[in-house]
């Protein structure tokens, strides 16, 4: 395993679980920590009262490493904020806004700050932000994602070459090729979402996780560009909606009437495919098993293993 | 190196140069060849006269195997089948359209077959029909493209596992890093577009390479997915005459009437940017110099085994 992410934030593995809304709370985040990687709360579908009650248990039962993941456009940031600094949060994770205005402070309290981009003209103002590290997120990933469209493929070397801090790459991995194949581009760490959303200990609902194990190639498609570009999983409902909508030749204000709020809610947490919408990654195409935290964390370090044996026989 | 893609088609390096309309003729074909990779001549540009012409220049210079691309929906294909088969072409690579009809006449002349596909459903049709060994190509590759927009990183793993033969990666790779990843996700071989285009031999106008290397990261789209998808550089009037198609609503039948004919002629080809497109992958962001294909291929050698090295220090 290579050393750089792993020493810099203490971690047995350089693998990061995405933090994800309505699916990375205190459950997903210890197991994926206490399985030697970077666990993530995602404090995006949280207020501050919960985002408190998730750090609190995490740290029961974990005493590792942790990570929480803070959209810099929330509306309540700085209730988040305090929040942080009252657990004394070893690692920040931002994203969905400028690093400049806060890493500075995350800094002053002693975390640790990595963000995430789609680009690198953004992963340098985040270095020049004073961020510890960056995620470079590609097209393929699930959830809300960059308007360029630039795969992880091409995203990972142009970050790579754009930055002097060490690189993360998120998007299209779920196992341990693809893995050391981010390796082989230059990243020192990977960050995966829709794999570990698929795991025992996500709060994603049973439904979420049965339709992302069934899809196929195809399954998801990034939608709503006018808004925020997002990638949902297209076999539900309200993405018929959507779809729908832009028959009619709907206009961005009516698009985002119908998105309305809550959607990510009903459909991750509560598994209502009529009013909801399920953020995937196109990954979803090639997983087939729920398997524990720990299990997906283990497997990834066997099979990169693997493929660095096969790569010392060449 | 991997040895199995090279053995079945007597490579040196596992590095397959794209065959592209306009771009790839005799010059950059034999060029790659001649460096140890494999040329392909893309007859999809090409009346079966200039094929002739092509393969027979070629073939005084060259005496190395190389491929000529057919997309097998070419109206005079059975023209051109024939000049293949005058010039006993070791290696055909086929495209857009089914392998079963025509693979097993390919064999029957005593050539290797190698088909390009978007999904692991078409590469174990593919599969199926005898192919030697699929490309698999995602997302972000330049000109035509699949419906599902899988990237290669998605898509590679998913084939290999899909499949039995050996698989090229295509799509997003213009280094040795690169290729190296696609190693690390199961591929024995790439095979690379816009890289190539962007050298010395390629018969691309002056302005075709100019804009690619001034290209920057979300340079390009996939539009006309109403007809057929295809990755187009952005930064051209003809790009904005389709924005501007769109904007009206403009139905398929009157996109197909302003794509016309003939604009991959006089974009790439002849420099023209009011009335041609210019094809090209994504990774063209990541491109600063136009070099000789021969210098591409020794490069991507010394990078891929500089990723090796470091894999070893693992």
């Amino acid at each position: 395993m290579l050393k750089s992410i792993s020493e810099i934030f203490n971690l047995q593995h350089p693998i990061i679980q995405g933090g994800m809304v309505w699916t990375s709370g205190w459950k997903l985040a210890s197991a994926v920590s206490n399985a030697g990687g970077l666990g993530v709360i995602g404090a995006g579908s949280m207020t501050p009262e919960l985002l408190d009650e998730h750090i609190a248990k995490l740290k029961k039962v974990c005493s590792k490493p942790y990570a929480v993941n803070l959209p810099l456009l929330y509306s309540k940031i700085e209730d988040q904020i305090a929040v942080l600094e009252k657990h004394q949060v070893p690692i920040v994770i931002s994203s969905a806004g400028s690093p400049s205005k806060y890493t500075a402070r995350f800094k002053d309290l002693g975390m640790k700050v990595i963000h995430v981009v789609s680009s690198s003209k953004f992963a340098q103002k985040a270095e020049a932000a004073g961020v510890d590290a960056v995620v470079a997120e590609g097209f393929e990933a699930g959830g809300h994602n960059g308007r360029e469209e630039t795969t992880t493929l091409v995203l990972v070397p142009k970050v790579v070459d754009a930055v002097d801090i060490p690189v993360i790459a998120a998007g299209g991995i779920s196992d341990g090729r693809g893995m050391a194949a981010m390796f082989a581009l230059g990243a020192q760490g990977v960050q995966l979402g829709t794999r570990f959303a698929l795991t025992h200990e996500a709060s994603s609902s049973a439904l979420y996780k049965q339709l992302g194990l069934e899809a196929e190639e195809g399954a998801t498609a990034l939608t709503l560009k006018e808004l925020a570009p997002v990638r949902l999983l297209k076999n539900t409902p309200f993405f018929e909606e959507i779809q729908q909508a832009y028959q009619n030749q709907a206009t961005p204000d009516q698009l985002r009437q119908l998105l309305g709020k809550g959607r990510s809610k009903k459909g991750i947490f509560e598994g209502n495919l009529q009013e909801g919408e399920l953020e995937i990654g196109q990954v979803c195409g090639n997983i087939d098993s729920v398997l524990s935290a720990k299990e997906v964390v283990e497997e990834m370090v066997l099979e990169f293993e693997a493929v660095m044996k096969y790569f010392k026989g060449i």
